[in-house]
């Protein structure tokens, strides 16, 4: 694009799927550092109603971008942007929103830990701010982005009025924790990574995380399945490359540490009956009973407490059941949502 | 101990447990390169009867030693020594038998890549030329033990009459490879390892391998159960200074890659029903059916073929079902060799 072709498209309304950003200034995190003019990538599906009641909002699983969230936004997908106003909206550090990878005044890991609640203030923040929403009609999302709407819930109860996490959690497990710092040390222990600061890619790190990441990603009968016959050693790079490809080093470090944070009670001191009871969205759980990255106990466990409906994956895709059991998942939305 | 008393036990009989050692001289592996002065640690439980039809091998698992096998010998325990002559057997690699760990001619990476059926080899000639026996009543042996059963039982089909392996494989799966190769992919990224020739430790490797290795040893649900309320970080250091501990990194990496190796069939051109005839042995085979370390599908195959009686063993202790599920394996093993 020519840059008197960018000034054009720059005065033109948004089309559907445009990546646009919102600037939030300095914005301060839950730790008290700030990320330096924060800007919170997002794109927008379908048409808000009159009466703003049909805004959902959808971020970010972990390492993914709100282009990725595009192929679940549809008739037929996760949600109707016929129907649905979808909000996709990029977590930090995911390398689209202010993230290590592109800031320039806190670059690499200079850029300060942040955590799923700040994911959820940027977004709060997005929406009243920058779209001028007054309420959610619902918040939905999958895997991290199921962390971030138990968040949601809890941070501003008045705002959201349906809520679909699938295959998050509002706290993890110890499973969950060994399985991200297994992943944390594999980066740490890299002489390339530095403390971030490498200037060669840690390759080496990469290539182990993607390993850990693949373990846990499915039931081993599945991966079994998928594999079996195939040239292991083509498999292996295939998928070491694509993690190598798929997302900063840094940015992954930063997104893991906000997972492994995660703990939607800790603002009720860890009460999870006194956090149920102030959550006034209507909640319908998703989870896979058979997911080894994002084990599904918690959120069962909140589910109950909030005589949420509860949908469950049973599939040995494991935390990929919602793409393996899909029709189901886009039902469950559909009620919840309706 | 003085070197007067030493020399006085050496001439002692030895007692049951006691450690002693095979020499096989150099020690020529699949690969045609050799182990020089090759010595097999093992420790013998029980009485040979006369007519020399009660011995029973019993090799170590995965970084295990013959004296971690001693607490699953014994009336009530896994094998019984009041009825068969135990041979307990270090494998190869194990930092008892000659290994990377304590060979002073071919130290750390130096020391060879073998395969398990060099162990069996070795084991094979430390009862026929060391404690000159004509038959093994059994072979039994748990993970990589398991492993080196099924080898047993292709590679010396007239020499065993009894064979269980317990949660072991005949071949991995694309699962078993891609567990162990992120830690070998983790031992290898840590730049104090360069190759083996280490001056410090590789502190961040183990720590990484550790993690992986527990994130695998049992089921996500058994890890949360025990391990929920707990101080998490004290959790993980504990498991991961034991994992140091427990284990020379090299010694590590070349019983990793002996496990990688490990194809039973290869001997018949890949064929599962040709390598099946060619076993004379009675076959136990003890699987779990939720271990998520040494997948139980290539075991339960080939127990199909042969006709073997199979025990699935069915708890959320993965891995570790034979100590969760003692009774059941005691009783199956005391059956198989009966």
């Amino acid at each position: 694009m020519t840059s008197a072709a960018g000034a054009l498209a720059a005065q033109m309304p948004a089309q559907d799927g445009d990546l646009r950003f919102g600037r939030l200034g300095d914005f301060r995190l839950e730790s008290g550092e700030s990320i330096r003019d924060c800007r919170i990538g997002y794109r927008t599906y379908g048409r808000l109603d009159e009466a703003q009641s049909n805004a959902v909002l959808f971020p970010t699983w972990f390492s993914g971008t709100s282009q990725q969230l595009a192929e679940n936004i549809g008739h037929g997908k996760i949600v109707d942007s016929g129907r649905y106003y979808v909000i996709a909206v990029d977590a930090i550090g995911d390398g689209v929103s202010s993230s290590p990878s592109n800031s320039t005044a806190q670059p690499r890991m200079k850029f300060p830990k942040f955590s799923i609640r700040d994911m959820v203030e940027s977004q709060y923040r997005l929406v009243t701010e920058v779209l001028h929403l007054r309420r959610l009609h619902g918040v939905l999302g999958i895997s991290m982005g199921g962390m971030q709407t138990f968040q949601w819930i809890v941070a501003h109860p008045d705002f959201v009025e349906r809520a679909v996490p699938i295959v998050g959690s509002p706290k993890l497990t110890p499973y969950d924790l060994l399985l991200w710092e297994a992943e944390l040390h594999a980066i740490d222990g890299d002489a390339n990574f530095q403390g971030g600061n490498y200037s060669k890619r840690p390759v080496a790190a990469m290539r182990t995380v993607s390993d850990i990441h693949n373990l846990a990603l499915t039931t081993p009968a599945y991966y079994v399945e998928q594999n079996r016959g195939k040239d292991f050693a083509g498999v292996l790079a295939a998928a070491e490359q694509a993690t190598l490809e798929g997302m900063d080093t840094n940015d992954w470090y930063r997104q893991l540490q906000a997972m492994i944070g995660l703990d939607i009670f800790r603002q009720f001191g860890g009460d999870m009956a006194r956090a149920a009871s102030t959550v006034k969205a209507k909640v319908t759980v998703v989870a896979a009973s058979r997911d080894h990255m994002v084990n599904p106990l918690p959120a069962l466990e909140l589910a109950r407490l909030l005589h949420a409906v509860t949908v469950e994956l049973g599939s040995d895709c494991g935390h990929l059941s919602p793409g393996c059991e899909l029709p189901k998942v886009s039902e469950a939305v559909t009620k919840a949502l309706e």
